[in-house]
């Protein structure tokens, strides 16, 4: 463990790409802006799509799957929906190689061009549409409630491990409904599920709110999001559900007859979550040792190490150690005996902080004599001697503590990093530092881009919840009808 | 219900197509060859990677993500490799659109065109070892085994819905070791654990045995797969495990330090198993009313239909499926209780049975006032009253029941189309008529080309467990060492 890293406060950035390769959660590829979920990384993604699938499922959702591949003429077709997408996306346009004359590997067979070339999805709003236009008819097949996991690409230039990369790993959710209501519900019922989960889930506190119009996913009349916030003070937008109003149906002719047989467009949501959580998730609660979790979504909730010098120490501490495996076990908490001869405590205890478990059980033989073992808590790096008695339990309590702890600690810092801004001047001055703004603001686009321009920061969405008070916009001065929130993103 | 759809008799492929769709399991995107999977295909397809994951869990492995595209050139590395596979892809040559200038829609970016043309993965070896390069560097590091689920693609000119598509959804094992016996094992335990699923799951006998040198995987050593019979006779390849020597460690530079500190190359396999499946399962059981599914695989085992005139015998009704359903709650059952007042029982009768429900609990008035319920089985399409006390209980030995029987039929079918033969003559008039054919060979490559060309059957694979005699090839009479199996094949 005699290599240094970088902390949080040297750079903020070099820590976070350093902490990703050190916990073994993914690495770079040789393929531009394409990442490597390694196993530990992956373990956790999994864990998050368990949890989401059976909430999709809960509140009425089915999940299918629809092709990698979309006609480059349908990207078209939404006419917002081009602007925003269709840009930076990989494009096939040929189907076959074949060896090169010279013998040095394979080539693009030129006589195997694709008469109309096909974009990888960067989303799959119009080949979804393309098929709910075959299957809705009647106000009887609605609503349909149909999620997809699945891989989608959009060739970013910067790229980083789970928070901006070429190729990456989400859900999407596309609905289609009878009634304009019927779909902005589904839209907020999606976004409540998402906050939901990464407040009790991923112990990530979130904003709940709409996006302004310049900030609305491409195709969409209104886009919800919620927001957390970094511990550089940075926003990350963690999640987003759609209302697509009828842009979809009408781009792709769907329309339904309803009881009257009248024939009317489709209403339309969209919603996802991606493997950018990740990416939330370290920086939300990861310190300078490494990565810290959220005991709910911890892979492995509880290790356990044998400090001993003798076999017969060994095999004592094993027996211990099997009699808590049982334990916990039958308590659906997941565990591991780290009795590996090959590797020292030390070593396994620095490994294991690195990767995030959240408690850490130690025993020596003194331990043993004296009934007891080490608990370590990855979260406050606090230990203490705990009786082998009731031990299952004492660890199934403090897994609960850990995860409220990693809440409100999230919580507590997010408060002290919001402020609410009446002066434009200081707003100048102080966005740099970090932290959500609460500002009034005039609801202009105009103004939006020169604060964008002026100083990086974005509005980050119109909160749901906050006491809306009447002002004047910090920069123009013109009316406003409530406190929006500014900040620099992810 | 008055739509004619064909019979296995009269048109087994029209059956096949037409059953996908009347089971709402699959159609055809606009996207040549891509398949859309609906969400009732879907549950299936969830329900087997469920289970097959858990196994691939308990024997060890871990799940990760590797990137959906491979640079062209990594494909010519292994040189069988590429003979086997560069051919058929999609390529990726550019990375961005742009509007059309005459407003046309979008068009490719001939600026941003690819240095090295990416392939989307037709299976994942080269990029995968590419990682494991980095990954291994002594005998500690080993062994790694790691699944990947993913979407790959293969340019099939002719396509059918989950038996042959241009995309398609799959895992994928990449195992390294540091013994030559390991891997052999670990292709060996990984056939098995298709063989269990498949037998103890899908219902479906398969064959072990290994593949002949022609028909190996392209850079593998050894190609172990399992062999099922469809009702038409013909085979189908349901899974593969590959030994592949050091092929690709050789081909990417892996090599790890042993105990002794001797460089050596790593050992590898690789495995897997696709939506095909869902193919091999439909044509393993469904007859000409519908889909028969197998109840370990059905996402609903057990469909209930109200027959009434009156709001109160409804009442009654519900109140009584409620109870049946706590009770196959309580037994893990799933089970649906279609109350849908928009539907005529006869109506749902026939949509359950199309779609392969295993159990079909029915009760109207009379039976009400008797405390009973009519059972039908989607197998043999037989019909029971049956005692309301107790019916939890009944239903849950009858899935049991089926299970069993579908194993069973599907024996006995593939027993009464499996015979050996010495006669080449006889061959090849018999093998048009489908089936397994036991038939002796001489172990060249040219014999086995011959009968190809000649009739249209491979050998499917050199069966593992036959109480092998030796004898003379049945085209040849040449030495044979054991019988193979002969068929046509999907």
């Amino acid at each position: 463990m005699s290599q240094k890293y970088a902390t949080r406060a040297e750079d903020y950035s070099k820590w976070y790409n350093e902490l990703v390769y050190r916990a073994d959660l993914a690495e770079h590829s040789d393929v531009r802006g394409c990442m490597v979920i390694k196993p530990y990384g992956y373990a956790i993604w999994e864990k998050m799509k368990e949890i989401l699938d059976k909430k999709f499922k809960e509140t009425g959702h089915s999940n299918a799957y629809f092709p990698l591949f979309i006609p480059k003429s349908y990207l078209s077709k939404e006419a917002s929906h081009v602007d925003g997408f269709a840009k930076e996306c990989a494009v096939v346009t040929h189907y076959r190689l074949k060896n090169a004359e010279d013998g040095s590997g394979v080539i693009v067979d030129p006589t195997a061009k694709l008469e109309e070339e096909l974009i990888v999805r960067p989303t799959s709003e119009t080949i979804i549409w393309n098929s709910y236009k075959n299957w809705i008819q009647s106000y009887r097949d609605l609503p349909i409630l149909i999620n997809q996991w699945a891989n989608v690409v959009r060739w970013e230039m910067r790229t980083r491990l789970f928070l901006r990369t070429a190729e990456f790993l989400w859900q999407e959710g596309h609905t289609a409904h009878a009634t304009k209501e019927e779909a902005i519900k589904e839209a907020e019922l999606m976004l409540d599920v998402y906050a939901d989960f990464a407040e009790n889930y991923m112990a990530m506190p979130v904003l709940k709110g709409r996006k302004t119009a310049s900030e609305r996913f491409a195709g969409a009349d209104d886009t919800l999001c919620i927001e957390a916030m970094m511990q550089d003070g940075k926003a990350l937008q963690a999640g987003t559900s759609h209302f697509l109003g009828q842009n979809f149906a009408k781009a792709f002719e769907v329309k339904f007859a309803d009881k009257e047989g009248k024939l009317e467009y489709v209403w339309a949501t969209s919603w996802g979550v991606s493997t950018r959580l990740m990416g939330a998730l370290i920086m939300t609660h990861s310190d300078d040792e490494g990565l810290v979790l959220p005991p709910a979504l911890a892979p492995i909730q509880v290790v356990a190490v044998p400090i001993h010098r003798t076999d017969e120490e060994l095999a004592a501490i094993n027996a211990k150690m099997n009699e808590l495996a049982e334990d916990l076990k039958r308590r659906g908490i997941s565990f591991k005996y780290d009795n590996d001869e090959n590797r020292r405590p030390g070593w396994k205890f620095a490994e294991y902080e690195s990767k995030g478990v959240p408690v850490r059980v130690a025993m020596g033989p003194r331990d043993l004599e004296n009934g007891k073992a080490e608990i370590a808590r990855r979260d406050t790096k606090t230990k203490e001697i705990v009786d082998f008695n009731g031990l299952g339990n004492y660890i199934e309590n403090l897994l609960n503590e850990i995860q409220d702890n990693l809440l409100n600690k999230a919580m507590v810092f997010r408060t002290e990093n919001t402020r609410t801004i009446d002066s434009y001047e200081e707003f100048k001055k102080e966005i740099d530092k970090g932290g959500f703004f609460l500002a009034h603001w005039d609801g202009t686009a105009e103004t939006e881009a020169k604060v964008k321009e002026e100083t990086q920061a974005t509005i980050r969405c119109i909160p749901f919840d906050s006491n809306q008070e009447e002002g004047k916009c910090m920069v123009t001065g013109k009316p406003s009808k409530g406190r929006v929130v500014f900040a620099k993103a992810y």
